[in-house]
C-alpha cells in the first residue's frame, strides 16, 4: 500500500542520511527488512561487539603457548610463563569465529549477491575464515600439540577488513610499491657492486697484522654483504672502517662513497618517492569522504521526493518539510547537530525544499563544533569581583607557570647535589619541605581559579583539567606521605614503611611535578602549533598504525614459530661480551610478542639490532628475518610517516600564514576542515550518475 | 667628441651583454677606464688567479704546524709530519693577502663609493683582511711560536665572499634560522624534561645489582643528558635500555616515548620546516638569474639606442643592426651561440631593431645546446654496410651488457670459492684465463663499434668514452701482466715481481671490470632518471657544499687549537676496550684537518662518534664541540640536502609524467631549463625601473 511505501521511503532516507553522517557507502539493499538489519548491524552495540571480538582474538597471542610475557626480559631470571590448558583459548577462538561468521553473513547479504562476487575483500574474508576453522579443527584433533598454527598468522586480517580507512590506505601503499621496488632494486645493485669491490679491496694478505678489515668484516660474501648492509643503517658506522682507516687513510674514500650514495642519495630518494606519491593522499581521501556524504544526502532527497503526498512538480523535485522533520526525528546523530538542523528547518518558512536547499540544510554536519565555555559566576560583592578579575587574568596563569618552573629547577638542583650520595646518606628534608610548599601553592592556585571561573567553566578547559587532576593526585600523595612518615624534619629518611619508601614517594611526586610542567605548552605559540600538528598527524596516522600493527603481528607470530626454544641462558653478563649476548638474547625473545620492545624496532632500532646480529654469531641465522623487518618497518614505514608529516605540516604552516593570529587555537579541528578551502563540491551530474548506478535503488526518473 | 661617445656606448653595451651572459649585476661604473678595468677583472686569467689564491690559502692548513696529514691515522705507527720552517707559509700568506687587497680595491672602485658603504660583504671583507694582516704581523713578531692564530679560522671567509651563489644561499639559510631555532629549542626542552624524568626513574638504590642503568647511563646530570642526546642520534640505541629492560619490561615505555617524540616527531619536523622554507628556493634563484639576464640585455639596448647615428624616432627606440654586429664582434661568449645570433641577425632583413626584437635575438642564450653527433661513415661495400647495421644496432650494446654481467658473475663465483683459502693455496689460473677472454671481447666490441660508428661519432657519446677508456686500461693491464708473469697456466701464482704482485694486478683488473659494469645505467629507465636527478642535484648543491666546507674548515681549525697534543698512543688494541680507545684516538686526531674522515661525520657518522665519546672517558671534554658539529652538519645540513632532493626530484618526476617518453635523456639539461615553463618573464616596467635606479648609468629618457 501507499502508507507502507511511504514508511519504506522514510526509512530509506533515514539510513541514507546516517550513511552520509558516517561517510559510509550507500550501495546496500534498501528493502524494509534489510534496512532494519543494516541499522542493527551498524548500531553501536553490534560494532562494539565486533571490535571486542577482534581485540580478543588478537590478544590471545599473549597467553597462548609459546608466549614469554613476563616482567623481566632476561632469560636467566624470568619465571616460566603461565600455560593455559588445551581447549581454553580454543573455545574463545571458536566464539570469535562464530561472531565473524555472523558478520560475514550479514555483510554479504546486505551488499547483495551480485556485488558480493566483485568484492575481493569479502571473498578473502570467507577464504581466511575457512582456513582458520580448518586449522582450528586440526589443532583440536592433535590436542593442541601441533607446532604450526597458520591461523595465528592470518588473525590480523580480521582487523584489516573491518576498517575502510585501512583498506583505502593499503590501496594507496599498493600503488606506490612499483616505484619503491625500483629504488630497493637500485639499493640492491648498489650494495652488491660495493660488496664485490670491498671483497677485492680488502682481500686476505700474507701478513696477518695487515688484514684486520678482512678478518672482521669481509671474510666471505655473506659477511661482506652484512657489513655493508649494516653500514647502510649506519649502526656500525665508524667501527667498520677503523681497521682499514688506520692502515691507510685513503680507504675511507670507499666507505664515504658507499655512505653518500647509499644513505644520503638512495635512502632519501625513497623518502622523495613516497612523499611524491602521498602528496595528494590526504586531500584525495577527504575528497572521497565528502562525495560519500553528499551522495547519501542526495539519495535521501531522491527517495523523499518520491513520497506520494508530495505534489508532482514537472520542473524540479521537492520534498516536504514535514517529511524531513519525520526523517530527522528517526536519524541517530549528534544532538547538537540535530538541534541546529531542526532550528534552520523551522526558520525556513517554506513547506517545500529543493535539492539545493536540502543539501544546504545538512551543511551543519560539516561545521566545526564551536565549544561554548560556561559563563563565569557573577559575584555581587565588589571585593569578590576584584578577586575574580585578578585570578581570572591570564597573568595569574603565567605566574603559575613561573612557579612550576621554579619547582622544576629546585628539583633539578637537588638531583645534581644528591647525584653521587649513597642512599643511606641522603636527607629528604629539604626536598620534602620545598615540595610541600609548592604543592600548597598549586592547591591554592586551583582553588582560586575555581573561585574566579566557577567549577564548570574551570573544568571546560582541557589544560585546567590536566592541571587540576595532577594537583589532586599530588595532594593525595603528600597527605599519604605525611600520614605514614610524619612531617618533614632534618634527617627525614626513615626506613621502608607501608607500600612505598619515603624516597620512592618523593620520587613519584617529583615525576608528577615534571609532568605537570607540560601545562606551559599552550602558552607558547610555536609549541602549540607543533602540538596541534602532531595531534592531527596522530588522527591521520591511525590507518597507517593499524597496517603497521597487522604487519608486526604477522612478523611476531612468524618469529615465535621460527625461534621457539632458540634462547638459552648463557654465562654471566658482567663482561662486554656478556652484555652483547644478553642483548642478543632479549632480541631473540623479542619476536615472541613483546609489543613494547618490538615497537621500538620500527624506529631505526632494528638497525642497531642488525648490528648486534652481525657481531654475535649465535643469532646469525635470524639475519634474513630482521633484514625484512628493517626494510618494512624502518625504511618504508618511517618514510610514510615523514611523508604524512610533511604533508600535514606544510598545509598547516601555509594556513597559519594566511590567518591573522594564532591566538585562538582550536583543538577540535578535523582533517575535513583543514582542507575545506581546497575541496571541490561534487556536481549534480556526478551525484545522479552515481545514484543511477546503485544496484538496489530504483529511482523514478 | 661624438666618436668617443659612440665608442663608449658600444663598450658599455658589450659589458652589459657579458653581464647578462654571466648573470652578473650591472650596477658598476660605466666610464671607459672602469669598463676596461671591469673586463680585465672578470677576464678568465684574473678570476683564475683569484680562485688559485683562495685555494692556496685554504690548502695552507694541510702543511702548517700542527698538521697531522700522514698515511696512517693510528697515532702509534705514524711518522711525525713535516714541519715547514718559520716564514715559508707566512710568505705565501702575504702573497695571498696582496692579491686579496688588489681584489678588494678593484671591487670597491668598480662598485662606487656610495654603494660601497651599503655593501656589508665588502665591509666585512675589509675588516677580515685587516684582522688577518694584524694577526700575521703578530705571528711573525713571535717567530711563529704563538699558539693562537685567529686568521686561520677567518680564512674560509675569502671563499665565501667570492661566490655570489653562496652568498645567496647563506641569506636563504639565514631566513630559516628562527624557525629552526624554535625546533632546536623544543628539542632542548624535550631532552631536559626527559633527563629529569630519567634521573628520577633510574635512581640509585641500595641493591647494587639493581641499579645497573643508573651506574652506566644516568649517574649524574651530564651523564644522563649525554645518554639521552646520544639516544636522539640512535647511536646507543638498544644498549641504553637493556639494563632497565631486563629488570622490568615496562621501563622500555620511557625509551619508546622518548624516541618516538624526539626522533620520529621533532627531528622530522625539522625536515618539514626546512623543506617548507626551501620549496621555492630553486625557483626563486633561477627567477632572479633570469631577471639579471634580461636587465643586462635591456641595458645594452638602451645605451645602443643613444648612439648618435641612430635616427631619432619619437614613438619607439631602435638600434641599428650595424651597431649590434659591432657589439657582437667584441663580446666574449660561446662561439656556437655567437654564430647563431649572427645568423639570425642577418636573416632579419630590417636594419633597425626594436627592444623586443633585440631581446628575442639574445634568446639563443637560454637555449639548450643540442648536441649533434657526427655522422657515421658511409661504406660503399654491401658487406660493410651489413656489418655497420649489425654492430651499430642497440642489441649489440645489450649483448655487451650481458657479457659484462657474465664477467661480474664469474668474478663473484671465484671470490666466493676462494674466500677462505690461504694466499699460498690460491691458483689464479682460472680467473686469469676467464678475464683474458672477457677483455678480448671488450676490445673486439670497442673496435667493431668504432668500425660501425666511426671514431668521432663513437667518442661523441659519454658512455662510449667511459667504456673505451676502461677497455684500454684493462688491455694495458693485461699486457703488462703477461709481460711480467707470462701467460696463464695451472698453478699460475708466482711470487712478487715488478711493481705489483700478480694477485694485486688481477684484483685491480677485477675492480676495473666491476666499475665498467656501470655502463648499464643509461639502459635502465628508472636508473637513468635517478642518475640525472642526482647529477642535477650535485649542480644545485655546489653552493651548499661550499658553505659546508666553510663551516667545516672553521670547525677543523678550532679543533686543532683545542685538541692540540691531546692524543697520546695507548696500549694494545687487541681488547674490545682497546678498539674503542683506538677509535677515540683517531677521532681526536680527526679535527686536525682530515677532510676525508671529517666529511664522513656529516652524514650521521658523528652520531656514532658521539656514542664513542660517551663510552670513553678520555674524550669527554670534547663533547660540546662534537654536539655542535652534529647539530650543524648532520641535522641541519642533511635536512637541507633532503629538502633540495625532494624539490628536484618531485619537479623532475612531474615533468617525466608530462613528457611522452624518456628515451632521449638529455644530460645537458640546466636548472634554468627545468623551470622554464614556470618562470615569469620580467615586464618592461620592472626592467626600466631597475635601470633608472642604476647608480652610474644616466639614461637619456
Amino acid at each position: 500500500g501507499s502508507g507502507a511505501d511511504n514508511d519504506l521511503y522514510i526509512n530509506q532516507a533515514v539510513v541514507f542520511i546516517e550513511d552520509a553522517i558516517q561517510y559510509r557507502s550507500i550501495n546496500h539493499r534498501v528493502d524494509s527488512k534489510s534496512l532494519w538489519l543494516y541499522r542493527w548491524y551498524y548500531s553501536k552495540t553490534c560494532q562494539w561487539i565486533l571490535s571486542l571480538t577482534i581485540t580478543v582474538i588478537l590478544a590471545l597471542a599473549f597467553i597462548e603457548e609459546p608466549s614469554s610475557l613476563t616482567v623481566t626480559s632476561d632469560v636467566r631470571y624470568r619465571l616460566p610463563a603461565w600455560n593455559p590448558p588445551c581447549g581454553l583459548t580454543e573455545s574463545v577462538e571458536l566464539l570469535c569465529f562464530l561472531v565473524f561468521l555472523a558478520d560475514l553473513a550479514v555483510k554479504s547479504y546486505l551488499i547483495g549477491w551480485k556485488e558480493f562476487w566483485k568484492n575481493k575483500w569479502l571473498l578473502a574474508y570467507i577464504l581466511i575464515w575457512i582456513v582458520s576453522l580448518t586449522d582450528w579443527i586440526v589443532s583440536l584433533s592433535f590436542f593442541c600439540t601441533e607446532s604450526l598454527r597458520i591461523r595465528r598468522i592470518l588473525r590480523p586480517f580480521f582487523l584489516l577488513q573491518n576498517s575502510s580507512m585501512m583498506k583505502k590506505t593499503l590501496k594507496s601503499i599498493n600503488s606506490t610499491l612499483p616505484e619503491m621496488a625500483s629504488v630497493v632494486l637500485l639499493l640492491a645493485v648498489h650494495l652488491s657492486l660495493f660488496t664485490m669491490f670491498a671483497m677485492l679491496l680488502f682481500a686476505r694478505t700474507k701478513d696477518n697484522q695487515q688484514d684486520k678489515e678482512w678478518v672482521v668484516y669481509f671474510r666471505n660474501l655473506p659477511d661482506a654483504l652484512t657489513s655493508l648492509l649494516v653500514l647502510l643503517t649506519t649502526a656500525n658506522n665508524p667501527d667498520v672502517m677503523i681497521p682499514a682507516y688506520s692502515k691507510n687513510r685513503a680507504y675511507s674514500i670507499f666507505f664515504i662513497l658507499f655512505t653518500v650514495l647509499g644513505n644520503l642519495f638512495l635512502m632519501n630518494l625513497l623518502t622523495a618517492i613516497i612523499y611524491n606519491q602521498f602528496r595528494g593522499y590526504l586531500l584525495k581521501s577527504v575528497q572521497s569522504s565528502l562525495f560519500r556524504r553528499r551522495l547519501g544526502i542526495r539519495a535521501a532527497f531522491e527517495v523523499l521526493s518520491s513520497l506520494k503526498e508530495t505534489p508532482a512538480n514537472a520542473q524540479q523535485l521537492h520534498v516536504s518539510t514535514e517529511a524531513v522533520q519525520q526523517v530527522l526525528q528517526k536519524v541517530e546523530m549528534d544532538a547538537r547537530c540535530k538541534q541546529a538542523i531542526m532550528t534552520s528547518l523551522k526558520m525556513c518558512s517554506c513547506d517545500q525544499l529543493s535539492a539545493a536547499q536540502f543539501q544546504k540544510l545538512f551543511e551543519e554536519l560539516d561545521k566545526d563544533a564551536i565549544k561554548q565555555h560556561p559563563p563565569s559566576p557573577e559575584y555581587q560583592s565588589h571585593f569578590m569581583q576584584k578577586l575574580q578579575f585578578a585570578f581570572g587574568h591570564p597573568y595569574f596563569g603565567y605566574l603559575g607557570n613561573v612557579v612550576a618552573l621554579a619547582n622544576i629547577i629546585s628539583i633539578c638542583v637537588v638531583l645534581v647535589m644528591d647525584a653521587d650520595k649513597q642512599p643511606s646518606e641522603r636527607d629528604d628534608f629539604f626536598l620534602g619541605t620545598i615540595n610541600c610548599f609548592f604543592i600548597l601553592y598549586y592547591l591554592l592556585e586551583m582553588l582560586l581559579k575555581i573561585l574566579a571561573m566557577g567549577l564548570r567553566r574551570y573544568l571546560s578547559y582541557p589544560s585546567n583539567r590536566f592541571d587540576g587532576l595532577l594537583t589532586v593526585i599530588l595532594l593525595i600523595l603528600e597527605i599519604a606521605t605525611f600520614a605514614v612518615y610524619g612531617f618533614p624534619h632534618p634527617g627525614w629518611r626513615p626506613e621502608f614503611l607501608g607500600l612505598l619508601s619515603l624516597w620512592d614517594m618523593l620520587r613519584l611526586g617529583n615525576m608528577l611535578i615534571v609532568f605537570r610542567f607540560l601545562r606551559i605548552i599552550p602558552n607558547m605559540k610555536f609549541m602549540a602549533l607543533v602540538v596541534t600538528t602532531l595531534l592531527d598527524l596522530v588522527k591521520n596516522l591511525r590507518a597507517f598504525a593499524g597496517i603497521l600493527l597487522v604487519v608486526f603481528y604477522a612478523f611476531a607470530i612468524t618469529g615465535i614459530m621460527l625461534f621457539k626454544g632458540a634462547v638459552v641462558p648463557l654465562g654471566n653478563t658482567s663482561s662486554q661480551k656478556g652484555v652483547f649476548t644478553s642483548a642478543c638474547n632479549s632480541l631473540a625473545v623479542l619476536p615472541t610478542q613483546h609489543l613494547t620492545m618490538a615497537l621500538c624496532m620500527c624506529f631505526s632500532w632494528c638497525s642497531a639490532l642488525l648490528y648486534l646480529l652481525s657481531v654475535n654469531l649465535i643469532c646469525r641465522w635470524a639475519k634474513i628475518y630482521f633484514v625484512a623487518w628493517w626494510l618494512i618497518s624502518s625504511v618504508i614505514w618511517v618514510n610514510l610517516f615523514v611523508a604524512l608529516l610533511l604533508e600535514n605540516f606544510i598545509h598547516k604552516w601555509d594556513r597559519r600564514c594566511h590567518r591573522a593570529s594564532l591566538s585562538d587555537i582550536e583543538y577540535q579541528r578535523t582533517v575535513e576542515l583543514m582542507f575545506r578551502d581546497v575541496l571541490e563540491e561534487p556536481t549534480e551530474e556526478e551525484l545522479m550518475e552515481k545514484l543511477h548506478q546503485h544496484p538496489h535503488l530504483q529511482l523514478c526518473r
